[in-house]
This record gives structure tokens, C-alpha cells and sequence, in this order.
């Protein structure tokens, strides 16, 4: 199933499949808005024949083909041509990008594997729920980009609850696995940017476009997901904020317990080390040490060495160490 | 008590309430100022109708029961669209969506709870305070904003108490409470960020906004507002600094109290250690050990023990470690 | 002395007094250049009245009787409305805030006290000193921010000379005291820069105004205010960043005390612990030891531990930690 | 081979290489597009002549024999003049200029050495590859940059699996030489952000410029080399903050260690000292020592320090330490 | 010499000194380019004679007289009035101002002192050397401007240098005085910066300036001029980035060393603590200690001593630690 194709309007609807893009030239139905969904694993030679019978400029089809594009929006003379990354979510942090053509009556989509997203658009076609049927190929295409845009949520709402889990863990960890976790999470986040911001460029590049191709009826919808990609953006900005403040709990978490570490050396060799030279003193082998012979020097020596120990003590309770 | 309409010109002031959007039809008195209050919690279903009566666009109305909306402004064949978050008093760091919609003579307004912050406007409006009677719907719009972004000054200032509290602590606190309120209210910033800078926004569009539902009369007006947010904006970038100041400050001064530490370790073993050496020396037992029966050498080394803890001292003293 | 009221052209010079606002009315002379200087503390009555009398919006009455106003600049039908923040030097770290209001040959100034920097202005008035009185009220209003920016220099510089002083410490201040002069400085620092900043976009605005309030021949004049208030901004931007030179060279400094401060201890440590170890062996009560027996290997251990210690010595001198 | 000529058009190609550039002014075929390739080691004393018989500006001229030039486009009356910093693969690291003169037919490319990187465009107009044949001299001098653009990629992709490395390594190393190969890292993105920055302005400036050197048919090339060098610039930008993030790790993983290390001593330290200070009070020497001479006092000792030693070690288990 | 006057146009020059301002009046060639130099330090009498001559606003003359200017441009109805820092190589870190007034056939230039910087173009003057004798005053002061950045870059290279030898010392350097260099290198930069930047803004303006005093002949020497002080600024900017990555290895090489000499201590203490304890043992005097009388004991405990020696140091070697 190469190419799938749904052809809609008010009135009805159609789908087909071809296996190859030569049957497309004689097909096309006048006043009806048509959807050509293109999968790239298996297409990649058609590609040139598309490109041919909708007028697609070389460099478009050499875009559709690299799969490492970043998001971005070009207009040609006939097309809009659109690329976005989608998320898929059963790779999760796997994006996968999305090409959109856009053209009088016409989208194009070129997509490496069948995408879950878009069954819920071809599923409102079919079922003919909510506008879609009543609008054109540019209400098509904003559908898209909008259930990319849902699904961009999904992901932030995920980061989100690993940033909960970070912060409970920041005050306990330490070892290198939290770091490792903590970078793995920032990559991802940057992955995410890559994703939205240009995307946000582009949808703003949209709104302000003077195309035939973007009916005035579509500035209300552009507008809610300008306002989406934005409000995801600036997720993914206080995403960062967030997990650097953590990073910094983290580091001032380690070095108070370093402090405490040091802290009770400190406490340990303050109070033996005295106690210890005393003992040493009076291991001394001298034959004239006169202190040796009285009777209870060794339990005045002990006594002795319990109040300097307590002493010590109660020093360090007054400086609130121990 | 779903739905509270206040109708009123320079003359007089009619309120009334009414259970469901349908009675709302046949009310509207032509030349009033008419305000119509919606409680979000309780009609959820009766949007749609007041959408209808209003004809107010579906993706307004998704946006209103969205609660999650970041602050925007949209601006519509017929109205102009703008979401705020208020901030709720009783429930201190929660901010709950404003949604105002401004038309020729009518303002509607949607919210999840009767909020705190209209009783005042609606006040002024009853007993004729102020000039909102005489002014057309853009004023009562302009009311409500300002009334919102009087209580983010409310909270702005409660943050910056809480800021000299962390000032006072950051020289004592070395344990993980402190980290914590830090990152707490690092998290209330940042919050309070979120909503202060797309209003910020909104409201500078407003000022340029090209509209016949803004009088030229209520422009020195949204002058006066957007220098209140302005300034709310900027002390919270102000508190951002003092915050990241304060967390430098705790950070210093656990460096300086564990620098002190280690000299207190490092000056009691380099006392100690030497005396331990020498009292372990004597305390061999190898039958030719001249020393032990000379008569004073017990007190020679104690005298030496002495000598060197008292060097040890004034070295240490020189050094300004104790 | 609540109302002093100075009016001047080329020719002549009144000065007088009132004691209320309402004798202001039927006082004007045509053609000549009003000053009203009114002193807020005593008079903040009045104020409506003069607001009536020179057709004041009530917008810029609140904003003149709200002390903490940032700097900023409006302009109304019949004049410009401009905040400052103005250095009192008696009160060193105090900003106290001047309302100008420029209007076709008057000029309004509101203030909490009698500002010394008016007395200079005042003198070169009535002295006829400078092109001040051949000039309209734009000029005087300008030569009232003149004045303000001046002082603004005077804070500047005493500003510099308390970094020079934090250099010379940084390298030597260890307690608690050194990081809060570097916090207070720091506030300090903010203030000057929430006066300085929005006070730069005023004068850039006032630069780039359309109005018949400010003649052309002030323009050279607004475009040297603006340098100055630009070099302002900018000595404070340079401040900022060496203080923030001085904490890093602080923290650096006092990382190397710790280095220090642990190479002692590591030092005596391990120079000690072996010898110590050596003379616990021979300390042993073992029956059978045939090294005590000897007669010089009380000599031999002691030369032994004399070479360990020299060699230790030398193993630090080389690493060149002593 | 000083200068190497090639003048091609859709029908067909002719190559030439000149000792001189004075025998190049009767040469031009008109219709054609000469592309001439000069080799700056060799013949930087017959640029002159070229800039006499092409028109080019003194300046330019300076510009072509100054090596160290940033990245930049200027415009000329007759041309329009591109310096760009090329990757030569065989040295590396090793950016050498490229000057690029595009005229109405003629490109003239200065350059250091012989590009490898130019191999495959002359190719391509010899073998009659792609459209290059059938377009302008605008399109040879966006094939140079094109090339240049596309070795960026490679080196961008070499700095990529080096970071790889750097991640591997960041959580081991703890000596100099990781923290110097960072540092050399640094120094090569910052060469490559260098090289990258001003080449992005100067295409942005390319694609808007409104000269009748650069054909309408060119723009769709132009917007994809501007958003390739954009990608090449994010991803030497997304380089910056993983190395970054890198460092960060490093230092957080050595706070880790020394903690660790720190611990261990605190756990010896702790659990030897008390044992110690027993052992040294029953090696003294008093007569009076009642404990010395009772049967099981030895065993009981010894006991005594065994409950000791466990009882520590399971605090220390309990706090997690070992 | 107080007044150094050169006047030229492509037929000859002639130079004149003169003693006072006075004599300028009656001495000016029609059509000839008119060069005054003068020396600030001997003439600061004679400006207001010069400012009447030439038409000079009041406030120019202020910006001259004042030695702290920030480098800016202004433009009056006769003139453009240029202030910038140039380099006095022989104070090598001193920047002294230069003021620029560029009229329609004549240059004032006011320094300090005679600047050497000047020399070079006198002599292209006198020489006829280059294009300057075929120009008129605006080329002169591209010139001046032109030498001024030149010399930037000679500063700009011996900062590089001087960075090079502080990424030598960063590695080994570990007292006060590499950090006090920093510190002294980055106020430097600091300096240079406060230079460079608001040149660049002065030849922008200028670039984009339409005056007649500019003809459009100069717009590639600006063009130029432009690229040269990006490049300064950049490179200086690239300086600020490399100096702080030395901090940082600095630091970074500073918390290696100190977890290296904290790791000996452990060593030490680990090995030699376990030791003591043993030798601490059996050199307690009970009466009752089986092993003391046995008569391999002491070997036996020698051996064990040894064997645990030997298993910490294989333990540590394993992990690395020594």
C-alpha cells in the first residue's frame, strides 16, 4: 500500500491506494480537496514521479529524501512545502520527520512509516466529524500540523514528570547514575528544541504569509496553534530552567555533605588525638617519671582524659557540629 | 446563581441572573454597558449557547475550558479575545485562567470561581465610584486587568519578604531545608513569571491594537496598565537576581565553613602528630636506650613536647589560622 | 513654602511663593517661562487642584502621588509626563523620585523634598548665567534631567572606588563579612540600574518625540543627555561585571587556601604516620624480639626514621608542595 | 598552471590555463560563463592586472590578499564579492579563505591552494551533471559556496563523534590531559562557529538581495543553502551546550570522588582512633594499673575493641556510607 | 606648535603652525582640503576661538574638552562630529581620546597629545602616496579612523598572545598571581571593548548616514572600515570566551589537585591506621597475654602487618588510586 489517497469533500468521500504514483495523472477530481500520503520506505523511487506530475521543485524532493532536515517552511510558486518532526510514539524519544506539500486542493505527505497520528485526521474525514469536510487542502494541512503539535504535548508532559522524579532524587543521590540519568534528560530536551522552535518559526512564517494558498478563513486556527507551539516551547525553556536548578541543588546537596563528612573527622581526631598523646606520655619507658609511682595517678590520668574528651564535646555542641 | 449580568450606563444599573444561556437572547438593552459574568465550574455546557448568541468562534471556546491557557490575546472579526491568570488570594501560589471577551457595549467574562478580585469593580459600578459609569465596555475590560494585575504586585511583594527571609538565612542554613525553600521559591518565580510576561504582551498589543472596540479616550489608560506590568515584570527579574545572589552567598560561605574546618583538623594533627612521634619513641623497648636513665630526660621531653606545641602555635598564629 | 513659582524670559526674572494652588490661576504671564516646583510632602492636596488648573490627566496625579513609580515617560494631549529617580546625597542610597511635567511654556516639578540639585538650576535662572533664560520650557526641563544624570555620575564613581576597595580584600577576606558588603553592594548596584535603564529609553524617546513641546533646537542637547545617561548605564553594566570578576577571584582564592590547607595536613600525615608505625613496633611487649637485644639498634631505627623523614621531604620538595 | 579557465554554456565546454592574466582580456566568449580560478601562492602579483581587466575595486583587492578576513559579502557596482573560510580536509582543522567574485557571466574564485572541493563542480560542468551547464554564473558561484556549506557537514559530523568520546570519558578521567582536550575541542567550535556565523549572514544577505547578478531562478537554491548553513550553525551550537554539559558532569563526578575519597578516610579515621586510644591507655606505665593484672582483662579489652569496631561499622552501614 | 594645518588637493600641499586660533580666519583656499590639527594640552584656550570660526555647537566643544567622552558620532547641520579611543603604544593599556569634526572641505582633529598615528597619513599627504590627495575630507577622516582601527588590531594581537601564555600557566599555575593577571587581562579586555563597541556603532551610523558630507566614492573604504571593527569586536569577544575557559581549566585542574592529595592522605592513613592499632596491641601491659610469650609470635605479627600492607596497596591499586 505505496500511496494512500483520500479525495473529500462536502459532499462525500473516497479513498484509493496505488502502487505506484504513474496511475496519479488521469485521477484527480475537480473541487475536491484530495490527500496523497506518501510512505517513504517503500516509495523512495516514486518520489521523482510525484514531484513530476504535481510540478515539485528538484531540491523539495532532495529535502523529502534527507531524513536529517530540520523543520522549516518554503514557498514555491505552485506549493508550501512543510517539514516537521513528529514524535513517534512507540520509539518514544524517536522523532521522525513529516513532509507536507501544500497546493490548491492538494496535500501531499511524505513520512518514513505509517504515522498513528494521522489516523485520527483520516478517521474525522471518513466519519466526516468537526469542519475538516467543509474546509480546504490548507485546513487539511493545518490538521496535520496540529496533531504533531498534540502529540509534542504529550512528550512535555512526560519530561515533566521525569523532572518530579529528579527532584526527589537530587537530595539523595550520589553517584554517577544520577548525572548520567540528569545528561540523558538534557539531550532529550535539546532533541525536543530542535523539534519546536523551528516549527514555531514556521508556523509564525505561515500566519503572516500573503498566500492564495491559506484561505482567510484559516487565520483563527493558525493563530490557536501559533499559540500551541508556543506554549510548548516555553515548557520545554522552563524544562531547562528547571533541571539546571536541580543540577544545582544536586552540587549544593554534595558539598554540604562534604561538610558533614569533614565535620565529624574533624570532631574525631580533635577529641583522640589529645587523648592519644596523653597515653603516649605515660607509655614512656623513662626510669625516672615520678608521676608512674603514686597510687592513683592512673585514675587521675583517666579522669583527666574524660574531661578533656567531654570538653570537646561540649565545644562542639556550642558551635552546633555535632 | 450561574450567570451574573450587570447592565449599566451613566444613568443607571440593572443587574440580574439567570440559570441557563438561553434567557440571554431577548435581554440586552441597546446604549448600556453590559457585563456578563460566567462561572466556569457550573456551565460548562451553556458555552456553546452563549458562543452562539455571542457569536463567539469554537476555538475561543476550546480555549476557555482549556484552564492550562498560557496568557494571550486574539483579535477577532467581532471581539477581542484575551486569557489572564489571577491570582487567587485563599488558595496563595495557585493562579486560576481569567477569560475576557470585549465587544461593542458588551464584556463577557468566564472563570472557574466567583472570583475575590471583580467584587471591587462590581462595587464601583453600583455605587457609581470612580468614572467606569461613564466609560464604554473597553473600560470595564480595562477594570478587570487592572484589578489583576493589582494583585500581582500583592504577590511581588510577598515573594520579596520571603526573599530578605532567605537573606537572613543564607549565612547560618547548611542543611537540605534551605536548598529546598530555595528551589521552591525559585518554582513560585517562575510561575509568577509565566503569567506576568505574556500579559505583559497582551497588553502592549492592546496599546497598539488598532480597534474600533478601544476608544482613543481609554489610551492613557492602557499607558498607566502597561507600566504596571512593566514594573511587576521587572521586579520579578529583579527577585531572579537577588535569589541567584543569595544561592551564591550559601554556596561562599559553606566553602569559607569548610576551609575553616579543615584548618581546625589541620592544626590539631600537625600539633599532635610530632608530640605522639616523640612520646612513641620512648616508648620502644630496646634494652640500650641511653636516655631513658638519665635522671631529668623525662622532663627534658616534656620540655621539648612543650617547646614544639608552642612553636606549632605561634607558627599558626603568624598564619592567622587560630 | 509649599508652591515656589519661578517665571523668566531673556528679560527678567519673578520669583514668588504660594501657599495654595488655587491663588495659581489668573497668575500667568504670557510669553515668559513658568517654573512650578511643588513639594509633594506638604502639599500632596493641592495637587487635584493644580491638576485642574493645567488640565492634568488623574492618571499622572496617582502616578505622582505613588512614590515607587519607575522612571518613565508619557505623553498626554497638552504635555509630557516624565519620572525620574534623582540621588539625594544626604541619604546616599536613596532615590527619591522627580516628576517633570513639560508643557507649552510651563514647567511642573513634583518631589518628596526640596532637591539640592534645583538649587543650581534655580541660580544659573536667576543669575542669568548660561543660555538658560533665551531658551523655552523644553530646555529647563532638560536641564533638570542634566542635573539628575549628573549626580548619577557622582553615584558611578563612588560605586568605582568601592569595587577598587573589594579588589584589594578579595584576595585576602575569608569570613562572612567580605560576601555581605559584596550582596549589599550588589542591591546597590540594582537600584542604580532600575534608575539609570528606564530612564535611557525615556530620553531615547524624548530624542526620537514628534512634538511641538520640544523644539528643534533642543535636539543637540537631548542627543548629549543621551550620551551621558548612556555611559551611565553602561559604567554600571562594567560594574556588574567586575564585581561579579571579584566574587569568582574570591572563590578561586579560597579553593587555593583549601589546596594549601590540605597539602600541610597531607604533608605531616604522611611524614609522621610511618615513623610513629616504626616506634609502635619496637614498642611491642613481645618476649621474643631480637632487635631489642642489640646494642645499637635503638641508634639504627633512629637513623632509619631520620632517612624516611628526609626522604619524605625530598619527595615533597620535588612535587613541589613544600 | 596559474590560473585555470573554464567558459562553459549548455552546448558546450572549453578549458584553459594562462601564465599570465594579461592574456586574459580578448579571451571572453560572450554567452558563455567563465569561471576563472586563481591560484593566490602563485600569482599574487598578477592580481592586480585581473582587478584592472575585471574592474574590481582596490579594496577587494586587499581583502583577496589579506588571509585572515572574517566571512563576509559586500556589494559592488559590477560585483558582488564573497569571502568564505573552507574546510581542507587534508590539514584538518585548518580553515582557508576562499574569495568568490560573481559578475554578469564571470565568477572569479582567489584562493590559497588548489581545493580538492572544487574538483567536483569542475566535474560537473565537464561531464554535463545536473543543471549546472544550462544555468548562470550565479549558480557556479552557489555551487562553490554549496560545496564549501556541505564540507562543514563532514567536519561538524567529525566534532559529533568526538563529543561521543568525550561523554565516554567524562566520568573516568580525572587527569590533565581530559580537561586539555576539551579545551583544544573548544578552541576548533570556536574556529567552526567563526567560519559558520558570518557565512549565514552573508547568504541571508544573498537571498534578500535585489541585484541582477543573481536570477530569480536561483532563489529556491539560495533558501536551501541558508538552511543548510543554518543547520550547520544549530548543530555547532547544540556541540557548545553538550560540551558544556560535559565539563558539567566531569566536575560533578570529581565533587563525587572526593566525597568518596573523603568518607573512607572519615570511616578509617573513626573506627581506628577510639581502638588506638585503648590501646595506648593499657600500654602506660603506671604500678598501679588494677585492670593490668586481672586473668581475662587482655581478652576483654580486645572484646571491648571488637564491639567498637562492629558498632561503628554498622553506623556507618546505616548511614550508607560504606 | 599649537596649531598644525595642512592643506592639499591633487596639485600640491601646503603646512602651516600657528600660535592662536585667531589667525585661521582669513587663511582657508577654496577647493583645497583643509587638515587642522590641534593639540589639545597647549589650546584648551583657544577652542572657543576655533568653535566661533568654525561654527561649532557649544556642546561639541564640552564633548572635546572632556577627556572621559565614550566613543560616539553626532551629527550637526555643518558637521559630523566623531569621538573615538585610539591606542598610545607607548602607554601601551591607555586609550586617549581623538575628536573628529568633518566639514565639507575641511577635518579638525583635537588630541592630547601629538598623536603618532597621525604621522603616517601626513607623510601619504606630503608623498602623494595612495589616493588621498584625490579625495576630499571624508576620505582624510576615514584615514584617521582607519589608522585608529589598525592599531586595535595590534592591541587585539598582543592580548591573543598574552592569552596564550596564560592557557600555558593554567595547567601548573596554583597561587594568587595567575589569578591576579587574569583578573588584570580581562579589565583590559574590558577596556578594549568599551573602545571598540560603540565605534562599530559610530562607522554603522556612518555607513548608513545620508549627508552630503559623505560622498558615495567613500562607501567601499566604510564598507571596509565596518568589517574591520567587527572583526576587532569579535575578536576580542573571542578572547573573553577563551580567557574564561582558562579560568575554568584552571579551577577544574585546582579540584583535581586537591582530589589528589586528599587520595594520598587516604592512602596514608588507611594503610599505616590498621598498622598502628596492631603495634598499639601488643604493646599494652597485661599481665595475661598469651601471644606475647610465644616465640614466633613477633614474626607472626610482623607478617600479618606486612600482608595487610600489601593487601591495601593492591586494593588501592585496583582501584586506581596510586
Amino acid at each position: 500500500m505505496p500511496l494512500s489517497i483520500i479525495s473529500y469533500d462536502s459532499a462525500g468521500v473516497s479513498t484509493k491506494t496505488m502502487d505506484s504514483a504513474k496511475e496519479l495523472v488521469s485521477w484527480k477530481n475537480p473541487g475536491e480537496v484530495t490527500w496523497i500520503c506518501v510512505d517513504l520506505l517503500e516509495n523512495s523511487d516514486d518520489i521523482i514521479n510525484i514531484a513530476e506530475v504535481f510540478g515539485i521543485h528538484p531540491l523539495t524532493v532532495e529535502d523529502i529524501l534527507d531524513h536529517s532536515q530540520r523543520p522549516k517552511i518554503e514557498e514555491f510558486d505552485n506549493y508550501l512545502f512543510i517539514t516537521l518532526k513528529a514524535i513517534n510514539r512507540n520509539t518514544e524519544s524517536y522523532f521522525h520527520p513529516i513532509n507536507l506539500i501544500i497546493m490548491k486542493d492538494t496535500v501531499l505527505t511524505f513520512q518514513e512509516s505509517p504515522s498513528i497520528s494521522f489516523e485520527g485526521i483520516k478517521k474525522r474525514i471518513l466519519n466526516n466529524a468537526g469542519r475538516i469536510r467543509r474546509m480546504g487542502s490548507d485546513y487539511l494541512a493545518y490538521a496535520v500540523m496540529d496533531a504533531v503539535v498534540d502529540e509534542y504535548f504529550y512528550m512535555v508532559d512526560l519530561l515533566g514528570s521525569e523532572i518530579e522524579d529528579f527532584e526527589d532524587r537530587a537530595l539523595d543521590e550520589k553517584d554517577n547514575v544520577f548525572i548520567r540519568d540528569i545528561q540523558t534528560f538534557k539531550q532529550k530536551l535539546l532533541k525536543m528544541r530542535k523539534a519546536v522552535w523551528p516549527l514555531r518559526e514556521s508556523i509564525s512564517f505561515l500566519k503572516h504569509l500573503d498566500s492564495n494558498l491559506i484561505s482567510a478563513e484559516l487565520e483563527p486556527f493558525l493563530m490557536d496553534l501559533h499559540d500551541h507551539i508556543i506554549q510548548a516551547a516555553e515548557t520545554v525553556e522552563t524544562h531547562r530552567e528547571l533541571i539546571a536548578g536541580i543540577m544545582e541543588i544536586n552540587l549544593s546537596v554534595s558539598s554540604q555533605r562534604l561538610n558533614k563528612v569533614m565535620k565529624i573527622l574533624t570532631v574525631i581526631s580533635t577529641i583522640f588525638m589529645p587523648l592519644m598523646f596523653i597515653g603516649g606520655i605515660y607509655g614512656m619507658n623513662f626510669e625516672n617519671m615520678p608521676e608512674l609511682g603514686y597510687r592513683y595517678s592512673y585514675f587521675i590520668v583517666l579522669g583527666v582524659m574524660a574531661l578533656i574528651a567531654i570538653g570537646m564535646v561540649v565545644a562542639f555542641k556550642i558551635r552546633k557540629w555535632i
